[in-house]
């Protein structure tokens, strides 16, 4: 069963964390959620949610992929802690997938997770300006898998389904959602 | 400001709760998110929510609005509940408009909130054959709207903010989100 991190930050978006979670569970995905610190967090929105952990307990864990969820301020908050910061560089050594929405890409970028003319997608204008911006609804290159917004994350979601568990599976998880 | 309340239940189905939240907040709704019991609420995929309060706290507010998330154990969770059971008479008494999507529409038709030939829509299968349900993406009929499913999930929700805010709300909201 393949394992998933997706680590929960003060100020994420809630839309794109829980559609992440709920679409990769319904594929048979262990999905692991991790907070940056420990307790509740408060999302952009000013829901709460309780991670399943937090980072610090799951440094040393394995993972298949880790998915960040985007919102300004949640990305604010990835973009500044150093357990994330060293699992991402740890992925990337490790060819382990990564994945990021919305503004989330934006940590990618300033951290050289992503190179130089690696192309990649993020909301508009929450990344400073790049050639390698394509602005596309997902964008993927080498092992990392980008796309734009809240009314992309189910495609993003269900992409990320089919890379680690085939499209057959991809498949049978987006009849269920009614999406069109 | 429109005012909106969201019961949560244990069960719910999470991206169809967050998504109806956020996108409403967005509009600048007041939303109230609502417990049946105290405490965490574990939601249809395992992610744990904490409601902003119960619904024997609110039972005398005032709002123009009840919205309910579905998922199979939380629409039995809220088919049980006679705190929300009289919430919804009383809106049915005084015109107050009501939400449901997903599995939800079900408990409006257990309890005579849908009045015979009054048409809704509902997850397939989630609710007796009925002839008035149309299998639609969401369904208007007097002050009920009733929606499908967690991907027509979006639509539901700038629809609510449409009939609540007008329509260069939605549309204001609508943009922001990255749909297409």
């Amino acid at each position: 069963m393949p394992k998933v991190l997706v680590p929960f930050a003060a100020g994420m978006e809630e839309m794109e964390a829980v559609i992440i979670v709920d679409v990769l569970r319904r594929a048979g995905i262990h999905v692991t959620t991790a907070g940056l610190v420990p307790g509740p967090i408060e999302a952009s929105r000013g829901t709460k949610h309780l991670p399943d952990t937090t980072l610090s307990e799951i440094l040393e864990d394995e993972f298949d992929m880790i998915v960040l969820p985007g919102g300004n301020k949640g990305t604010q908050n990835l973009d500044q802690d150093p357990n994330l910061l060293s699992l991402l560089k740890r992925f990337k050594a490790e060819k382990r997938k990564i994945s990021a929405i919305c503004a989330a890409p934006r940590v990618l970028k300033n951290h050289g997770i992503l190179e130089p003319g690696q192309k990649f997608t993020a909301f508009p204008g929450s990344v400073s300006e790049s050639p390698e911006y394509t602005g596309s609804r997902l964008e993927e290159s080498g092992d990392v898998l980008t796309s734009i917004g809240p009314g992309s994350a189910f495609e993003f979601a269900l992409r990320i389904v089919e890379l680690l568990s085939g499209r057959e599976k991809k498949n049978e998880v987006e009849s269920g959602l009614q999406l069109r």
